[in-house]
């Protein structure tokens, strides 16, 4: 029997209100899957893991998918194409969560991904590339060391090492996988050919407050933010708050705060560029003692490199400027640097494009936190959707995104499969 | 037998540098006696104050000085005047110390007084006023919750209720008064009364580095500082590092930092006003979170009330202007304010004129740090000088002022004496 045409009419926008409120009641679902009585911890390879796990392989086989556990946990579900030898388009996000999580986080890229392969499967269509829905479990790093297992298995890029990992209970990744069900000797095996595949696209909600600011359901992430994380020390002199001038002092938190606000307006003067004093410490702090010593942390990200490494090198001159003209001495040590991940111009293009249709204009942004799309950059072109939350609140209970956004979320994404020709990307 | 006139000649230069040499030996032994077996801690009324007790009762009377311990632990000698029905001069500083104590805080003073009136003694002369050395034991506050029992007790001002505060054991004021061979019902009788009493004068070390910045012995001390304390809470908005925009921020510790520089730019504007942030702490603080809420504290100190209470109403309105133009909130607490004591401006010339006659350069300083001089503040007049130490350092087992300053300091005290009138201040 022969499928419908990907190009058949696509759903007015009172069949897809429904789409908003599916996700929605998929989210609902997912979020009564915990760990913790109360709250949602939702771990890699936890007991709610596995119940999540196979709450998806069920809506992914009633979506008209077939649907399997693989080797490193993830929930993949394949709908196949129109043709024989088609490519694949893989569509994904995560189920796990941080400790007393939102609902949205991950699992709303999921469910999105499910509900629009269940619209072309309920309208019995077919596109001219197969889908693959991903639901990886390894993205937040809570339980173990190192992060994305699942992504990377996909990806081709699952390093071995990272079975021997252990979790604070001393459990290690290849024992849990175990007890999950999987077999981590054929990880390999989850590999993805770079040339058999379209591209992977992940819908996610934004996690900052740009979208709502600007009012905006959606946006396109131009690339996931790369990072120089590191340290300041600050050496001044301590001394009696009562007894010494201030032309005598060499106070360390004076010059630590000028430093900050240095940070604060080299970061301001580059779009989309961030960096963050989080954590300041005062070495034997008391309210009648000048500071002699202050640390604090740096970090500063990007959807530049070129840009970041600029910053970051202006930041440590205006420093050590500041340190100068203080009197003080400033270590400065960056011991963390990790490169963007920049989103395919064509897949996101493409995903501009069906925003346009939906009636709305563009809006692209960086991502500031890491994705499972970071682990296919520079080997399958990759792109993501963001979808507002409320007051940029993540990793919170009152994380929220409207059905209305989920709704515009998700037409965008089979508004792209509509229109995505099957070489394309 | 009639005692020689106090204007027999002054000790030559070469005398006196013995007196700096003697005052170090009594530091030294004083400094052997702690409640410690590692490095000097003296608290009020401990086994150590009254060892240090008995040894500057026993240097009291070797310096001819009549010698009692009074109702609240104070050594007390006296050294009659050449006259009956004479005025007295009060000499004094404290013989307790804080933990892990240097050997000069205090006990200088109190090894000063009595080698200035051993020289007299040993001169045969006497002056037209008696001088009581009075070598306190409740001066650093670290025992019980109040401070300066003793020389409260002599200016009249001893508040009975103290007697019941108590230590971290549990024990009372009045028990260890008790325990130390003091009858505190007597207390009242230690006062007085301020027409018999010329001034209160104490020698100490500047506990601060002004005098070593500029290259200076001895200096005068025009009041001690009054102090406003006080805390400030700025309330932003947490956020994720990555994910929020510099333009969309409000990031408490920036605004902290701000507010901090206008606190170190409007005591600078001010001479010897100082203002200090000695905490800042940033509620649960993350490299990569945007800090939500800061508070700080904040120390104010001058010789004028006037300028102090301006430079706070002032800070206050910077630090209002500074959270209104970043969209944070703060709120300012000053929970402690204390006017400055004026040093006698008769007593504090006469010292200068004493340190001129040495051939130095007059240098007038305001104090920081508290003193038993401030329980006389009002009632009975009093001067300080300050002696030159190193680093401007105290409160620290690396304390050290040099002997050669510690005699110019002694000399100065002896020329004060020999010129001050019977019927002066």
């Amino acid at each position: 029997m022969g499928v419908p045409p990907v190009t058949k009419p696509r759903a007015t926008p009172d069949e897809a209100g429904s789409t908003g409120a599916a996700i929605v009641d998929r989210l609902t679902q997912l979020a009564a899957v915990s760990d913790e009585a109360s709250g949602l911890t939702r771990l890699y390879l936890s007991p709610a893991h596995r119940k999540a796990a196979d709450l998806v392989l069920e809506w992914m086989r009633d979506a008209g998918m077939s649907a399997r556990i693989d080797a490193v946990g993830s929930v993949i579900g394949r709908y196949e194409a129109d043709r024989p030898n088609a490519r694949t388009l893989i569509l994904g996000s995560h189920i796990d969560t941080v400790r007393n999580a939102g609902a949205y986080d991950g699992n709303l890229g999921v469910a999105t991904a499910i509900e629009v392969v269940r619209r072309l499967h309920a309208e019995g269509r077919r596109a001219p590339f197969a889908i693959e829905v991903a639901a990886f479990g390894d993205e937040e790093g809570v339980r173990f060391p190192s992060t994305l297992g699942g992504s990377r298995a996909l990806a081709g890029r699952f390093d071995p090492a990272i079975l021997e990992e252990r979790d604070a209970e001393g459990v290690s990744r290849r024992e849990a996988l175990i007890a999950f069900g999987c077999d981590p000797s054929r990880i390999a095996e989850e590999a993805h050919r770079p040339e058999d595949i379209l591209g992977y696209v992940e819908a996610h909600i934004e996690q900052g407050p740009v979208l709502e600011a600007e009012d905006r359901p959606v946006g396109i992430v131009t690339a996931i933010n790369g990072a120089s994380r590191g340290e300041v020390k600050v050496t001044g002199e301590s001394g009696h708050a009562g007894c010494v001038p201030m032309p005598l002092r060499r106070d360390a938190l004076a010059a630590a705060a000028t430093m900050v606000l240095a940070i604060e307006s080299r970061a301001a003067a580059e779009p989309d560029l961030v960096a963050t004093v989080g954590r300041l410490d005062i070495a034997h702090p008391a309210a009648n003692t000048i500071p002699g010593n202050v640390t604090f942390t740096l970090d500063i990200r990007s959807p530049s490199d070129q840009a970041r490494k600029a910053a970051v090198r202006d930041i440590a001159d205006r420093i050590e400027e500041i340190a100068r003209a203080r009197g003080v001495a400033a270590q400065i040590h960056i011991g963390y640097e990790a490169s963007a991940c920049r989103s395919d111009a064509d897949l996101s293009n493409a995903l501009a494009a069906a925003v346009n249709r939906l009636g709305l204009a563009e809006r692209r942004l960086p991502s500031g936190a890491g994705h499972d799309a970071m682990a296919f950059d520079g080997r399958i072109p990759f792109a993501m959707v963001f979808v507002r939350c409320r007051g940029g609140v993540s990793h919170n209970p009152t994380e929220y995104a409207s059905p209305d956004d989920i709704d515009i979320g998700a037409r965008a994404l089979l508004d792209f499969i509509d229109h995505l020709a099957p070489a394309s990307a």
